[in-house]
């Protein structure tokens, strides 16, 4: 069905986002109170008094998906008219998921620069910054430069919301395994967006065992030409020094996290530990297919809505901005993610099996588990 | 009602603007279309050839209401957050009436150069752009800027939705009278964004004299200081060459129209001619109380929702913009907003009376035939 392009076309014709009233408009009174002249009223509190938007304005539950269209899906820099699509899907999964309401802001620049200046003047619109389709490494800077600028949360989903839903499922598919995650050896294949944040992550989370590959294999100390970025992983992954292609990476691994894009020979799998978990993440081509990657691993997850044991972002961002907003947190804390990553591995609950690590995108549960639980880390962090 | 403070805020606790699904997404299915993998051939298509966005995104339908909260109603300049309220109420009003999207941008930066700047990196999320309470004279140059660099409409509503419903009115006090626009004497008090555009537009639609007024008195060619607004004001108007205060503008004029925020003294309307027509439009207080104007003058209009003929802009920006977006405009031309001006005043009819020489503000006939008008034209002139 989702090949049907007539059919694709006919259900995005005049865009999927609508915006709508709160409350009828139907009298004199009411547009005296919603308008002119009884508007002024609350201009003024807010005039005396910032911290009343949030009471006040929709900004309290409003967030930007903001994205420069450099790396959208698998399409690359296909420019911000074309990006259109997406975040308006994206916001419509803010909506349905977490309640909340969210507007796509396509920008005419690719500038890091001009990015950071644009949202900074945006900020006062809005309760939250959702950074989108960002190519990296220019993501990074631009997320860190934002994060400490603007008093409001701002986080870029392509590293954080696929951070939290792998590690959800890699919590769920460790406690099948009964193994722990400093006690085994992951890669992550990719050095992307995804792949940088998924790293960081799993090391807060205690892992101590991680390689990390890009198209040129194993990043290590001794490579040359290295981003900043790839500088820093080399520090903090590859404990053992290794180097060499990703075959070599996954010689003897428990787990690997694809978010590559790139494709995967047969035998490095075949390379990998016995009970090997596999994340082969990349979209629509995973690095290698469910059916060969089950031959050797015993828990596979793909990124695919087609195939069980998808790793969806849609579990963990709306929940993450609904509880950041509900706490009225000015940061998305690595605690907070954390929390999310839990919350969504809980919902699987006893149901854990190897074809069931994550919930389903569409399980009503999660967006308010997620909620709840980074609303109580928010909260607590500010003890 | 309206002076109910508590009322008030109550009624915009959470804001007055929403998010909403145009469709609803329910299903595995409906999520593969509207998000990944279906939205990428959406995203292609777009990509092949950029016109398509207004096909298949929401930008078709869709106005950004721009801010820099510099002139915000008559509270002046209170900022960006306070000035949220007053945008969210206008996106309503744009829904409410004229059946099109819009979201308030309020903008952190009062730089020309900075707004110029910021709306054009915004452009491709729009289909067109509201200015909204910015303050002259930094109004004028910001849209002219923002009109020649941007191929979606853009407008000044405090400008062009003023002088549009000014020129409606006015039309049918005339029409009460008999007058032609091109035989009497106008003075417009005040040369703010709303009385430059006025009179611009009063001229192009055939008036031969018009004397504008500001807080230092006439406007003429030999007063020093004037900013290049007021320079190019002294030129084309004032043909008798007056100077001197208010009082004298008004000495035996026809018509006065106040869009200035000060007040007047009796004297001076009662020495305007006999079946004098008497607009006094600030708000909360009119230039003269129109009890008192009603001594000397047969017509009178106000700003206020509690007197007859309110002159009030969303008889007019609701349906230009749905007008121009129908038509695909790149524009808001000055055919268009006469076309606007003629398709309100029309709706009064028969009915004309002093009492009634515009439509309510509530009058649900009025933005549909704004926006018929404002589309034909917008057609015509392609032509």
């Amino acid at each position: 069905m989702t090949d049907d392009i007539d059919k694709i076309l006919h259900e995005h014709r005049g865009g999927k986002l609508r915006t709508d009233l709160a409350r009828p408009l139907t009298t004199r009174d009411d547009l005296s109170i919603a308008y002119t002249p009884g508007v002024a009223q609350v201009c003024r509190a807010i005039a005396a008094d910032e911290s009343l938007a949030a009471d006040y304005t929709w900004t309290s539950h409003l967030v930007a998906v903001v994205t420069d269209g450099t790396s959208v899906l698998g399409l690359g820099d296909i420019g911000p008219k074309a990006a259109m699509p997406v975040m308006e899907g994206k916001c419509v999964l803010f909506k349905r998921f977490g309640g909340i309401d969210a507007v796509p802001i396509c920008l005419d620049t690719t500038d890091p620069d001009a990015i950071v200046e644009t949202v900074r003047r945006l900020a006062p619109s809005f309760g939250g910054i959702n950074l989108e389709d960002i190519s990296a490494p220019r993501c990074f800077d631009i997320e860190a430069r934002l994060e400490a600028e603007l008093d409001i949360p701002v986080m870029h989903d392509d590293q954080h919301g696929t951070a939290v839903v792998v590690m959800a499922a890699l919590r769920n598919a460790l406690r099948l395994r009964d193994r722990k995650l400093g006690d085994i050896r992951i890669v992550v294949m990719g050095a992307g967006a995804a792949g940088v944040a998924v790293t960081k992550m799993l090391l807060a989370a205690g892992a101590t065992d991680i390689t990390v590959t890009d198209s040129r294999g194993i990043i290590h100390s001794g490579r040359s030409n290295l981003n900043p970025v790839k500088e820093e992983l080399a520090v903090i992954t590859n404990p053992d020094k290794r180097s060499g292609d990703v075959g070599e990476a996954l010689r003897g691994a428990d787990v690997l996290v694809g978010l590559s894009g790139a494709r995967l020979d047969e035998a490095s799998v075949a390379a990998m530990n016995p009970n090997a978990v596999v994340f082969a993440l990349s979209n629509p081509e995973p690095e290698v297919s469910p059916r060969l990657a089950a031959k050797y691993a015993s828990v596979v997850a793909t990124g695919r809505s087609d195939m069980p044991n998808q790793i969806n972002n849609v579990l963990a961002f709306p929940g993450i901005f609904a509880g950041a907003l509900a706490a009225r947190s000015r940061d998305i804390t690595p605690a907070m993610k954390l929390a999310a990553a839990d919350a969504i591995a809980a919902c699987v609950g006893d149901d854990l099996s190897a074809d069931y690590i994550v919930p389903s995108a569409l399980d009503p549960r999660v967006a308010p588990a997620v909620t709840v639980a980074v609303e109580a880390a928010a909260n607590a962090s500010r003890g």
